[in-house]
C-alpha cells in the first residue's frame, strides 16, 4: 500500500518534473527563437532579440524598441532594413571592413573646434583674420590673396587642377580646401606644415603662390593706417608682425567648418534624412568599398598618407609626396587623407586634381589604385614606390558605386558664404 | 416582263451601289480609325496612321515606320513614348509652349563657327591666342591674364559670384562662360560688345578687369622677343597693335565650343542616350515649364534681352543691365539669355551668380520669376520696370523640377581641357 503510494508520488514527481523541464524548454525557446517571419533566418537566435523586422515602422526610431540588444544586417537587406541597423547607436553598427591592423574611429559629428594655447580665439582677432585673408597686399604684386586660392564659391578651394599664383606660374598640386582645415593635425598634401599659422606662412612666402617676404608683407600692411585699430583690437597694441598676421590668418581659417549635413541629421535620430540609395551607400562605404580604411572618424580622413599609385616617378609630373617632407623611402608618393566632408563641392579632386568627377575617383579605387610599371630608367630605382597594400580591386557595381557617390552627397553641404569685407582698410 | 427585267436589274444596280458604299465606309474606317489598343483612345484618328504604340520596340527609330506622318503626344505618356516622339523628325516634335508671339528655332545641333571675314582663322593665329590668353603681361600688374577669370576647369568661366580683377576688386556681374561664346551675335550680360575682338580690348581695359591701356599693353608685349615669330606666322609681319592682340584671341576663343552632348546624340539617331526622366525633361522643357520662350535653337538662347526681376532697382545692388547700353526704358533690368549647353557646368548661375544650384534657379522661373516692390524712395520712378511677361507661375511639380535638371545635365560636357603652353615666349 505504502510501496504503491511512494511509486505513485515517485511516479507524479517525475511528471512534475519532466513537465517542468518542458515548461522551461518551452519559455527559453520562446525566448529564444526567431518569431514567425522575422527575416532573421539563417542568423543566430541570440542577436535577434523576439522582434520581428516587420513590426519596426520604417522611420521610427529603433532605439525606443531595442535597448540592449544590436541587430545586425541581415543578408541581402533592404534600404529599409540597413536604416533601421543604421539608427542604431553607432557601437551596434556593423564593423567595417578593413586592413589588418587597421583602427578606424567611427564616423561621427565634427567637435568642437580646438584652439592652439598660444593663440586663443577672440571676434576681433577672427575679423582681422578675414580683412587679411582678403587683401592682395599681403602678396608680392599686391594681386593676390589667401581668397584668391580658397574662395567659399568654390568650396574653399579654387575649382581648378592646380592654382595659379605669382606671374601666373602653376603649381603642381591640387590647392586644398579650407573647409574644417583646424581639425587637421598635419596641413597640406605632404603634411609640411604642423599649423594654420605655420601654412598661412608658407603660403605667403611661396614664390609660386603670394611670392612675398613675410617681414616686407607685414611691414607694408603696418603702413596701412586702417590696420592699425584691428590689430589693437586683436592684439592690444598696433604693432604688425608676421606671427600675428599669421595669428589672426589662422583664427579666421578655424572659424571656416562645414554646415550640418543629412548625414549628420541622421545620426540626430532622424532616419528619413537619408535616403535609400544614400543608406545603402553608407554601408557600402563601410563594408565592401573599404572606404574606412582611410576615411574614418568625424573628418573622415585618418590623417595619414597613403600611396595610391599616382606619383608619376620617372615621369614628367613625378611627385615624391611625403617622402620630400620625411626622407622615409616608404613615404615616397604618400599624400595626405583628405577629409570627405563637402567632398563633392571641391573637385577637382586628387593631390593633383587629376579627376574632374567623383565617378573617376571612385573607378581608381574600385580597380584597387593604380600600380604603374616603372619605366627602364627607373625600373631598378630604389624609391621606386609599391602602392598601398590597403588598395585592392573592390569588384563594386555600377549601381554601388552611384550608392557611394548619392552617400557622400549626403555628408555634403554648400559652403557658408564668406566674402571679402565691404570695408577694405586704406 | 421586260419591265420585270429592268426592275430586277434596277434593285441590283442599287444593291451594288449600297454594296460600294458600305465598302468604301468599311475601308475608310479602317484605315482611319485607331486598331485596339492602340493607345492613342481620344485622339483624333487622322493624327494615327494605323500604328499601335506597343508596336514599336523602345529605342528602335520610328522613323522606318512612319515616313509620312508625325506621331502626337499621347496623354499621360510614358517616357517611353516621349521616346518615340521625339524620336521622329523634328518637324513632328510636339510644338513648344510659347507666350504670343515668340518665334522660337528648335533645338538642335551647333553649326559650324561663323568667322568674320576681317578675322580668318589660321592654326598660327589660334596658336598665339592661347598664348595671350594665357599671359599675364597683358594686364596691367602683369598678374592676371585671360584665363584667371576663364578657366577650362570651371566651365570657361571662374565659379564665382562675381569675379576679381586688378587690385582683387570684384565686379558686379558673373564672369559669363566663354564656351561657345563665338556663336554669340552680342556679348557681355549687357551686349555692350558687338564681337568676340570688341569683348578682347573691353577685359583688357576694365579697370576692374585687368586695367591695361591697350597701346601700353601691346607695346609690352612686342618687347618680348618670343612672341615676334609668333605673329609674324600669324599676321604676316611681327608688328604688334592692340588690334592683332584681339583677333588672336578671339580666334583662339572661337576654337572653345562644347563637346557632343548626350542630347546632341539623341538627335543622331540614338534615342536610348537620354534616359527616362531626360525625355521627360526635354518634353517638360518644351511645353508645360515654357523655356523655349527664350532658351531655343541649337544654342538654347534667343540672343535677347529680358527682364526676371533680378534688377534690384533703388537697392544696394541695382543693375540696370541693358538700359546702360541702350538707353530705353523697356531695356532696365534686362540681361542676355546665356546659352544653356554645358549649363551645369559653370555655375553660379544669373547675371549676378546669385544662385549656386539649378534647383534654385528653376524655383525662381516656378514662381513666374522675381517681382519685386519698389521701396518708397523709387515707388514713382519711371524707369522701375516691369517682370518680362513671359514669365508666369509654372506649378511645376518637384519630379518635373528634377527631370527639366536631368535635361540640363544631358545637353552639358564636361569641357575639353585647354591650359597654359608649356612655353611662354621670354
Amino acid at each position: 500500500m505504502a510501496d504503491q503510494r511512494a511509486r505513485r508520488r515517485s511516479v507524479a514527481a517525475r511528471v512534475a518534473v519532466a513537465l517542468c523541464v518542458l515548461g522551461a524548454v518551452i519559455s527559453i525557446a520562446s525566448a529564444v527563437l526567431p518569431p514567425q517571419g522575422s527575416g532573421y533566418d539563417g542568423h543566430a537566435p541570440d542577436q535577434i532579440n523576439g522582434i520581428a523586422w516587420q513590426d519596426v515602422a520604417p522611420g521610427r526610431h529603433p532605439l525606443r524598441i531595442w535597448q540592449h540588444h544590436c541587430l545586425p544586417v541581415p543578408d541581402g537587406a533592404s534600404a529599409d532594413e540597413l536604416r533601421i541597423v543604421y539608427s542604431q547607436p553607432r557601437a551596434c553598427w556593423p564593423r567595417p571592413q578593413l586592413a589588418k591592423g587597421v583602427i578606424a574611429p567611427e564616423l561621427g559629428h565634427l567637435p568642437a573646434m580646438p584652439y592652439p594655447e598660444d593663440n586663443p580665439p577672440t571676434a576681433e582677432k577672427e575679423e582681422l583674420g578675414r580683412h587679411l585673408f582678403f587683401d592682395p597686399r599681403l602678396s608680392r604684386s599686391e594681386q593676390l590673396a589667401c581668397a584668391s586660392c580658397h574662395d567659399a564659391d568654390l568650396g574653399w578651394s579654387d575649382g581648378r587642377r592646380v592654382p595659379f599664383g605669382h606671374d601666373r606660374r602653376t603649381g603642381d598640386r591640387n590647392s586644398m580646401s579650407l573647409l574644417n582645415a583646424g581639425y587637421q593635425e598635419a596641413l597640406l598634401w605632404d603634411g609640411r606644415a604642423d599649423s594654420l599659422e605655420e601654412q598661412a606662412l608658407l603660403a605667403l612666402e611661396d614664390p609660386r603662390e603670394m611670392n612675398a617676404d613675410r617681414h616686407e608683407a607685414a611691414a607694408r600692411i603696418g603702413r596701412i593706417t586702417g590696420y592699425a585699430g584691428r590689430f589693437e583690437a586683436a592684439f592690444g597694441d598696433p604693432h604688425v608682425s608676421p606671427e600675428r598676421i599669421a595669428k589672426a590668418l589662422a583664427t579666421f581659417v578655424r572659424s571656416i567648418t562645414s554646415r550640418t549635413s543629412d548625414f549628420d541629421r541622421f545620426l540626430d535620430d532622424q532616419p528619413d534624412r537619408l535616403n535609400d540609395d544614400e543608406i545603402r551607400g553608407l554601408h557600402t562605404f563601410r563594408t565592401k568599398a573599404r572606404c574606412m580604411n582611410c576615411h574614418s572618424g568625424a573628418l573622415m580622413s585618418d590623417q595619414a598618407f597613403h600611396n595610391l599609385g599616382l606619383h608619376f616617378f620617372g615621369r614628367t609630373h613625378e611627385d615624391r609626396g611625403r617622402y620630400n617632407v620625411t626622407g622615409e623611402p616608404e613615404d615616397v608618393g604618400a599624400f595626405r587623407t583628405p577629409s570627405l566632408r563637402d567632398v563633392t563641392e571641391r573637385g577637382p579632386w586628387m593631390h593633383n586634381g587629376l579627376f574632374t568627377s567623383l565617378e573617376a575617383v571612385l573607378n581608381l579605387y574600385n580597380a584597387g589604385g593604380a600600380h604603374p610599371q616603372p619605366r627602364e630608367h627607373v625600373a631598378d630605382h630604389p624609391l621606386f614606390p609599391e602602392t598601398s597594400r590597403r588598395l585592392q580591386p573592390l569588384r563594386l557595381t555600377q549601381a554601388e558605386l552611384d550608392e557611394i557617390i548619392a552617400f557622400l552627397e549626403s555628408i555634403s553641404t554648400r559652403p557658408r558664404r564668406i566674402g571679402p569685407p565691404e570695408d577694405r582698410p586704406e
